[in-house]
């Protein structure tokens, strides 16, 4: 149980530990799982101190998505674009596919449905992510392999939308060749000049 | 109130009542303020008939998603895949962005993320929804446009992905130019035969 009042590195310790039982909670039980209680309890943190810096389960897993945001991305660089942008749709779809880290994933899309505290940190994450794995598509204007008024953003958008939009939206599986569809997809758009 | 034990019409004009009423709700409050209470209440059937014949928001949600699947959706035929496309990705963007339509729409996505129910009748809609708007790409592949082995669904999926992807995963504006840019993309992966 936490009593102390001591700031600094027992405030930073707190939230990292609060952090970390939120994704915990998470993963095991998903959104509709996760309570006060539960991280409380599993972080060996007061629920009180809980309630009053977190103030809800939507301001718990808003706090989780930042630290998410921390976490390294590992963007390919295989030296061409068709590989690359497989690599990161890929990325995306094991994520999805992990026992562990899936559950917590969906549980960040369906907190942003449902708080608008949680929409706006799921927005900035994503905003840091596809400035990161646009990463990959400016490589490959650098290379010559893509026109270079192409929207390096937007090709991230269009290469990852459809194993989302399956799994979120039309509840459908989603495969290893789904996720190199779509990639390739959005490079045959971006070839043509439409992006 | 209703307490008549006629079946037959009266049995369904009590199942229209109470999808209407829900669909109703839905609009003004969105998927956090739905209950059975005031689907009841709006419906003009009795709480305990709600709650026997659907059980539960989630049962509300699943059966007037049933509903929407029988609405006609106005599939355009200009002609031409380009404007046909850019058409049936309008209709999503402009659905999303009525101040009637939208909300509902929104609450179906965010209620089958929290109940299986919700997201099996979810599926059976996109599943209609893809096979009636692969009409536009079917028609293209007869006139010669695309190629006989193109998956027409496929295109539908990629040429409406982006537009959901930004409002319910990476919570961004939708605009009418997004919606053609996602339905360009669709097209020109499908002529370059990724699709």
């Amino acid at each position: 149980m936490e009593t102390s009042k001591r700031p600094g590195g027992r405030s930073a310790r707190v939230r990292d530990a609060v952090r970390r039982a939120t994704l915990a909670e998470l993963s095991e039980h998903g959104m509709r799982g996760l309570t006060v209680e539960n991280v409380a309890e599993r972080s060996g943190v007061h629920k009180t101190t809980v309630y009053r810096r977190w103030g809800s389960v939507e301001g718990l897993i808003a706090d989780a998505l930042e630290m998410a945001q921390e976490e390294p991305w590992p963007i390919p660089d295989t030296g061409t674009i068709e590989e690359d942008l497989r690599g990161v749709a890929r990325l995306v779809q094991s994520g999805f596919d992990d026992p562990e880290l899936g559950p917590v994933s969906s549980a960040f899309v369906a907190a942003a449905m449902q708080s608008p505290e949680a929409a706006r940190a799921l927005h900035d994450f994503f905003e840091a992510r596809h400035e990161q794995s646009a990463q990959v598509v400016r490589r490959a204007v650098d290379r010559g392999e893509l026109p270079v008024t192409v929207d390096v953003r937007e090709v991230i958008r269009v290469a990852v939308a459809p194993i989302y939009y399956r799994l979120f939206v039309a509840h459908e599986p989603v495969t290893e060749r789904d996720a190199d569809r779509a990639a390739d997809a959005a490079l045959a758009a971006a070839r043509a000049g439409v992006l």
